[in-house]
């Protein structure tokens, strides 16, 4: 039941992947969905060295007892970052213990490929259009992730990007032709059980969650933020570049945030043009924002999904009842 | 099998509705769809009351010995056109013939609903935010249809708008708390079995297809038109207001159009305040393209769903694969 090619490749008991989301996915809650049968992703993000080597220490702490959970326990990256600095990837490559995958988003992955296949790791590469996936292929992807633009946090601007729904099956169709063996994972807009049957259905091997899992208990992200999160709705989320200027981060102009649409962004909405050029009156006020932990000037992180959250459950829990959902609606 | 509370309430064999494409749905793919056993809804459009006229009746025409196939023929408006001229809906309510539904999409239904109810008429209202539904549901409607931002031609801005694969499910569950009696369809990127079966683990009771009959021999679209959208796949096309400029279409600016990425939309995508001040040398440019059938120029109205046409089949053939397709797939 829910048995997929991926679940069978990577020992999994759901065809689920954790999203590894910088700030959300640590060592607790990448460690929480290995245990709980699912593919744990550590939110590597933009590659900070301190960070990994901390959240790691503590997922394989957690899961030390666990053989069977260790072998589910890998770690993502942006990959642009690593083109500037990969010293966390480095570092990873070198530990004892072989992820069980590494997920690369958001640039070329082929400058890594060697280097992870060398080590014995599966490569899950992470793509927004059709076009990105040859160059995945090259690198020998074990496992493509097809992101719609709904999702949360960083992906293609809604001009190039693609949605969900038709970005799947175009995907599995493509594969089908050029790459049977290579499993698709589907991410943006999945949050519960009809989501995973419906990703099935679709034509993918799985999912990859990661606005529901932002919001349990095992998550980085704070309890106020998540707070701002259950009391939204899917409406009031929306993409741009606005909190990548905000936060200062130097995105390439093609891929741009999905956050919740707070009092600062819809601000600055009508004026891209004149926070691109000066920046630093907006920058202040977000940063004020963020020291006072208010959320109607800093950023939270979530995807259109958001309005399907209505709870703040653990791991465990929350993948137990995706399955149940998934499970009882195909069985109907 | 695939029977649902959409197909029986409308007395369909599978739970699909032909979306009311303006220029496309007239009365023979109407007609197609409306006989191969599928809810089949003219694209009444703008409201031209000489073409509502003539392909209502060349629907009639098709469907007069088929007393079953004339109970699923209805029709489709833009709403805020009626607004400026209702004429064609005027005429519509005035026929003997009793249409099975009428759709307005794109503004406020409620000035239109009495006169429908009065009628007996089910009304289905087409969405794009959550927060559409309440007036939908004051207006009476029987189906939202929830429609994704993937979808072909007019839609919401990606802004504001909503992706199909987390639309869904969010409005199934508003519905379920506040008119569990109404009907959801999904609308914007299936074109498949595929598609029609995920929607339904979604929770819509069926699906509104537009792209893939646009691609079908009995559409109004050419079949130049056709050809490149065959050619296409679902990168090349995108949602802005380019295309609405170019054909003085005066859309409320929540809505935009989305077509196939062509030439002249490239060349303005850059420049598109330039365009709004100063459009007229780019209407000429679209106007010679239309005129010479240059689709380098003129629009081609598809959604990304385009990635999944591979052929040009007839409407029934059409229908009879989805249905097959998606009874495999939730059979397995």
């Amino acid at each position: 039941m829910l048995t997929t090619r991926f679940s069978t490749c990577f020992g999994l008991h759901s065809p689920i992947a954790l999203a590894p989301m910088a700030m959300a996915s640590g060592g607790a809650l990448t460690a929480a969905c290995a245990d709980a049968g699912t593919l744990g992703l550590l939110g590597g993000g933009y590659g900070d060295l301190v960070w990994v080597q901390k959240e790691h220490a503590l997922a394989l702490s957690l899961l030390q007892q666990r053989s069977g959970a260790l072998s589910r326990f890998g770690c993502g990256f942006i990959t642009w970052r690593l083109d500037e600095d990969a010293s966390a990837l480095d570092w990873l490559l070198d530990q004892p213990h072989t992820p069980a995958a590494l997920m690369l988003s958001f640039g070329d992955p082929r400058p890594y490929a060697a280097r992870i296949a060398q080590r014995g790791i599966p490569l899950i590469c992470q793509i927004q259009r059709t076009q990105q996936l040859s160059e995945c292929l090259e690198a020998g992807a074990s496992v493509i992730v097809a992101q719609g633009i709904e999702a949360g946090g960083h992906g293609m601007n809604s001009m190039d990007g693609r949605s969900t729904f038709s970005l799947v099956p175009e995907i599995a169709d493509l594969l089908q032709q050029q790459s049977p063996s290579t499993l698709l994972l589907a991410a943006g807009g999945i949050a519960d059980g009809r989501g995973l049957a419906a990703a099935l259905m679709l034509g993918a091997d799985g999912v990859l969650i990661g606005t529901r899992f932002w919001a349990t208990r095992e998550s980085l992200a704070s309890q106020a933020a998540v707070n701002e999160a259950l009391n939204a709705n899917g409406d009031d989320t929306a993409r741009s570049i606005i909190f990548d200027i905000l936060r200062r981060k130097n995105w390439p102009p093609v891929f741009n945030f999905r956050a919740l649409r707070n009092q600062l962004h819809q601000q600055w909405e009508p004026r891209i043009p004149e926070l691109i050029c000066s920046p630093e009156p907006a920058q202040r006020a977000y940063d004020a924002g963020v020291a006072a932990a208010d959320f109607t000037r800093a950023h939270v992180t979530v995807g259109e999904a958001v309005g399907l959250l209505h709870d703040y459950p653990g791991a465990a829990e929350l993948i137990a009842r995706i399955h149940q959902q998934a499970t009882t609606l195909m069985l109907r």
